[in-house]
């Protein structure tokens, strides 16, 4: 990582030919269009985004681009998850095609995750791949989806299971943006950081305890969290570019998330992604510790700085009724990670201890889910 | 090239560790399953094909495969160019997801071109990548389509704008599928086989002027014309996987011949793509002699071959109107290989002497067309 200066940072994520920059620090949005135009040179832009980020930050961004002389075209999608779909794919692509842009062209997506992966995946398929740039505006997609390359749709069969790996050009994480993110919003994002601590960094964890509240308000605390964030992502990244093992860490909480999302049919007023992930990894924690892989004391850890910045950490916390364990067992098996019939679950030793876990028995986890559910 | 027996033939395609092979012979679709047992072991597979192949030729694929014990879905698509949407892409997308087909498992084209195309787009975004196999069934498929990793769908903006580059793992051309392929498409296919001589093999050329019946007919002759074609088609593909450079030459023919399938509306019973490509050729050799690149005696033998075997090589011979020159320059200029406003072309100094002309002045090209064009 090139240290700049503590408002202002670079993170580099190692990928041979595909190699690429996140800079991170307040008001780069302004100053997008000069950081393009110098890596670009002599391309135009289409800015994807979403209507909630449109009408707050897209007029800054386009007049960056514009000034630097990049014409930019904007394509809105509607927010939400419901936008990752073919309809919505076909549509982008269409508007990127009207614009004429071309392979050397560059697609901005400017949102949350949402806006990544569907902006990354049609950059990715548009004359076979053009260019493509991450302006991430939520916390998570700061810290977790704008890095890595993966982007995608979702199907009836379930979540991202259409995509391409399609790593950006360079990532541009203005960490004001997050100003205007609803409360809910940071708070899940935030749960992602906690992962990167919880997989194998303990003193990153040991030092969110102390200074949440500081990156909660903005300043050079946010920055640092996110620039150790994308460093831990990249890193795993690095090693494992397309997913063959040791990404699986980034995991941590997903198994049992995404069956808390599937749950709850993906319903946000009951459950945001990271509040699953939230949940997903106090549970990892009480599994591994029932498991005697770790100490109790770790988990009840985990739990308390979760439930101190106001993330849910108990399946009992999420609203409504919710299915009993063999049906969520289910939905743990439906999940795309599950290799050939195998359970594999990211489990832990500790804090900062995570390990990739495969062939976990089905009981064991049905019986820790009629422990931990209603029934 | 591995040289195995006269009827018998191995191209390797070098692309590091996307490297593969392409095997070509008569009888190879009934022992396929052995030949993916050895390569994917454990895996299962998605047939995808269309409905004019799938009664010729799927029984013998689905028999081997599982005869080799790996279990076969079959998904079968309208035969035809129209396919090549993004209707028939989500379609196929959720019968491989419905098949529930992991991340290993083959996705196999059985098919044309067509099928080619649309199944390898498919298995490059299923899971963001699942394995691929080409069973290329009609020439041009063996010749061209099926080698190189380009795949894709057509879009209200014109053909092949929206795909990935895949690489299959595996190609099997079987020279007496083509035994059941409609004639017209047969020498639709030989205008590519003929253009990897024009491109840079001279001898070849001379030899297919020898030889050209014996291919029609099959036997050796038909198997040393593929695996010389996919050869050529390899070589170049390894210099330029992503198309930055050099692989433009492929597109020998295909400007002129892409502006006249869709001059005629991509009417099949007008213009079939080999045709286009046909008269694609010949134009671009007549282009070249006026402007003294190259002799007229070379535009005249390539128009005396192309002749021969039954190909057109004059817009005169497409029945029906034809826009006037100036619509037609406007057809070529959108062509998506047109880079930032100037006009490429694929010229020649003579027989297997072919390079990438850049900046072409569209006046020379306009003026030409006048000759060649009704007005
Ligand atoms: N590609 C990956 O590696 C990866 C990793 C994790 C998650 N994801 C995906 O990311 C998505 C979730 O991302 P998300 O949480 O950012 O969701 P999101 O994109 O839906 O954003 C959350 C909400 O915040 C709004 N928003 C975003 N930025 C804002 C801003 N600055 N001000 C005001 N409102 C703003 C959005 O309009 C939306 O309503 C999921 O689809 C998930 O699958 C992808
Ligand atoms: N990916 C590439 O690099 C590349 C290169 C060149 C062309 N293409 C694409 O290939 C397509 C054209 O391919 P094509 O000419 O094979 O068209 P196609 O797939 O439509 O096949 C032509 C016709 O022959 C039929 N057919 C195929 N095999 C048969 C067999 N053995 N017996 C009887 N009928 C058979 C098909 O059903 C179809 O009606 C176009 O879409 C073009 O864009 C792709
Ligand atoms: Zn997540
Ligand atoms: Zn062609």
């Amino acid at each position: 990582m090139t240290t700049d200066t503590p408002d202002m940072r670079t993170v580099h994520v190692a990928l041979g030919s595909r190699a690429y920059d996140i800079l991170i620090g307040g008001g780069l949005l302004a100053s997008a269009g000069d950081t393009l135009a110098r890596r670009f040179p002599g391309a135009r832009a289409a800015i994807v985004t979403d209507e909630n980020v449109a009408v707050r930050h897209a007029a800054t961004l386009k007049q960056s681009l514009e000034g630097a002389g990049i014409a930019t075209a904007t394509i809105t999608i509607a927010p939400g998850e419901r936008s990752k779909s073919f309809a919505v794919l076909q549509q982008v692509v269409d508007e990127v095609l009207a614009a004429r842009l071309e392979r050397g062209d560059v697609v901005i997506a400017l949102g949350g995750g949402v806006v990544g992966d569907l902006a990354g995946f049609v950059s990715g398929i548009v004359r076979r791949g053009m260019a493509f740039v991450q302006v991430p505006t939520s916390l998570l997609a700061q810290v977790d989806s704008s890095v890595g390359g993966k982007t995608g749709i979702n199907t009836a069969h379930g979540k991202n299971l259409v995509g391409v790996f399609q790593q950006p050009g360079l990532v541009i994480a203005d960490s004001d943006v997050l100003d205007t993110l609803p409360e809910r919003e940071f708070r899940a994002g935030y749960a992602e950081v906690v992962k990167y601590g919880l997989i194998d960094r303990p003193d990153f964890f040991a030092w969110l305890e102390a200074n949440w509240r500081d990156i909660f308000s903005g300043g050079s605390a946010r920055v640092e969290a996110i620039a150790v964030s994308c460093q831990a992502k990249a890193d795993v990244v690095a090693r494992d570019e397309f997913e063959a093992g040791d990404r699986a860490l980034l995991n941590l909480g997903h198994t049992f998330g995404h069956a808390l999302e599937a749950a709850t049919g993906y319903d946000s007023a009951r459950l945001v992604h990271g509040e699953g992930v939230a949940i997903g990894m106090a549970m990892a924690h009480r599994f591994s510790s029932r498991m005697n892989l770790a100490s109790p004391d770790d988990a009840a850890r985990v739990e308390a700085h979760l439930s101190a910045v106001g993330l849910p950490v108990a399946v009992s916390e999420i609203s409504g009724d919710l299915p009993g364990p063999e049906r969520m067992l289910d939905y743990i098996a439906q999940d795309k990670k599950v290799s050939r019939g195998s359970l594999t679950f990211i489990l832990t030793r500790g804090i900062g201890r995570s390990f990739v876990a495969r062939d976990v028995p089905a009981s064991e986890v049905l019986s820790f889910l009629k422990e931990n559910l209603p029934s």
